[in-house]
């Protein structure tokens, strides 16, 4: 039976994360789920971001599902360095997976979009480019100051999140893959992307393929978001990216992701885009359905492929029932999806 | 009388530029314009970018405006760097401010915004960053390839920008500026930009400001566009957000850019955001406008605001004329535009 590390986190992590349990119990009884201290609130209290003894107890489980980590009297870097990115790199988390897709009974911000008609896949790079943590400065505080920022690209870190994009496009109706990066201005990483894009893309011959620069996929992720099925990019890029691609479609309150390792040596991390959102934390009102979504994301990652559809049903059958503008109450949403899920 | 150069370009920016060059013509009859042949059509010629010789005849010009640069035979990066970027970086013209308008009679693509609702402007920061150049790669071609982009900031050039920002949103009706950084990931950089942000801040006590991650702008962006007034960020963050900025007031055939330095020491260049666009080029088919606000903003960067208030009539009388969907003349256009500016 499948061993997760629960990770609930901050402001509204702890109720979201228990809804995507509840369905999780639901669908798959048996999971044998512990539970993990860490964010903000452990921080205050002890200063401790992610003890050495954790990072070990978490590897030994199959999978983690994070709620959200953070709150504003944290200095910024402090648990995104020390705990979301650490378990990401530590783990090798190379595949981060973020689906958009435009529900029925959602209302996109575009005036244009239709229900059914956005549905893309961002495999976003997660151990590499900027967020290696490379850079430093000099004469920090003086007019002199200087700050380096440090993009670092492997052939091996690319080439492997790019067959996994490709690996996904295969298993999609449109088989389609849209390489994001910045060619023009980052010549060398350009390069690398782009020769590894081509290589790979060579190898499936049943793909499409096309390539566009940040700041025109940014535009068309707006203008036109139906045309992408898979887009496979770097690290930050990814992070923008798929920030506007929740945006038009619902909003980040429907946003799940996957940090995943495919190969399975270490755990794959679930973790709903949005964060610990202080400003309604404990008030019961925090939308789970990204929440929920990332769970699913889990159970198809740990091969419960069945269990994970029934999850996506449910909450199909969630957002179609919904009235636009009305109040969500996160325990009756996550009642009603477990409920559904079972049925 | 102003001395500007002009450097057409390929694709459509010939037939966008002579419309340019007809409203500034009938603005400010006098105008001193040289032609440069720079671009695509140049480098497959005789395979220069930009000769010195060429460069030092620019920097005698009061004001340089381009239209559009490539196409897609050019390998990545040659015109970008070796024209484009070269003269942000050879005129120090760090000021990179790109106005995002939604125009009477233009349609959003986002349901929920009305004309008047939108008018942001971003001052994008243009001399450092990943725009640097720093960066290479080793064993190219090898499984063994690493390749990097190093994002350059200094407190010099940080700090110049902002208080531009912060001196533009006190001549704005709501004065507010807010910063757009990824502080939580890029740490070092972000560091820098935040505490010259809030040193510079403390000085204008009357300006609004607030802080956003570039994932979190570009969503709102999105969701709610007309929460900004001025937008300061660096290189990279910008070339991303004015694109989103553009797509949600109607495109990137109306977003102008300048690219300043403020302080005159060299000349500022002024170009449409949109590139060259083969595909429609030579068709007089191309709307001019963007091409035309950008010769509105050479006019208010030479001190002739009244000239550039003009245009801006004159566009704003053509965009509310303008049936949606009706397919533009370039020509025609442009003699409206000159028409009315001069009225
Ligand atoms: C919190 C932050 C480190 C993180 C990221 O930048 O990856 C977040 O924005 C995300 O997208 O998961
Ligand atoms: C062509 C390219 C170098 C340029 C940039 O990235 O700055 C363009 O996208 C822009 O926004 O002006």
């Amino acid at each position: 039976m499948a061993r997760i590390a629960v990770v609930a986190g901050d402001g509204i992590g702890p109720e979201v994360v228990g809804q995507a349990r509840k369905v999780l119990d639901a669908v798959l009884p048996g999971i044998e789920a512990t539970e993990y201290d860490l964010g903000a609130a452990r921080w205050h209290r002890t200063g401790e971001v992610l003890p050495d003894s954790v990072l070990d107890e978490l590897a030994g489980h199959d999978a983690i599902l994070l709620g959200a980590v953070g709150d504003p009297t944290v200095p910024p870097g402090v648990l995104e360095r020390g705990l979301l990115l650490k378990l990401r790199f530590a783990f090798d988390q190379y595949v981060n997976l973020r689906p958009s897709r435009l529900w029925p009974g959602v209302t996109s911000p575009l005036a244009a979009v239709k229900p059914g008609e956005v549905d893309l896949v961002v495999v976003r790079e997660g151990t590499e480019g900027l967020y290696a943590g490379a850079g430093g400065s000099l004469h920090r505080g003086t007019p002199a100051e200087v700050a380096t920022e440090e993009s670092l690209n492997t052939r091996h870190g690319v080439e492997r999140v790019i067959r996994d994009a490709f690996a996904r496009a295969g298993r999609r109706e449109r088989r389609k893959v849209t390489l994001v990066h910045k060619t023009n201005v980052l010549t060398h990483a350009g390069s690398l992307w782009s020769r590894a894009f081509a290589e790979v893309a060579a190898e499936h011959p049943d793909v499409t393929t096309e390539y566009q620069h940040v700041d025109a996929a940014a535009m068309f992720l707006v203008t036109n978001p139906s045309r992408y099925d898979v887009v496979v990019t770097d690290n930050l890029f990814g992070d923008i990216l798929t920030d506007i691609a929740a945006a038009v479609t619902g909003g980040i309150g429907l946003a799940a992701s996957g940090c995943i390792n495919p190969e399975g040596r270490y755990p794959s991390m679930f973790e709903p885009v949005h964060g610990s959102a202080p400003d309604i934390a404990g008030k019961g009102v925090a939308d789970p359905v990204a929440a929920v979504l990332s769970a699913a994301l889990l159970l198809d990652q740990l091969g419960h492929a069945e269990a994970a559809a029934r999850v996506g049903a449910a909450v199909a059958a969630e957002l179609a029932g919904r009235t636009p503008g009305a109040p969500v109450r996160t325990e009756e949403v996550g009642d009603r999806l477990a409920a559904h899920a079972v049925a």
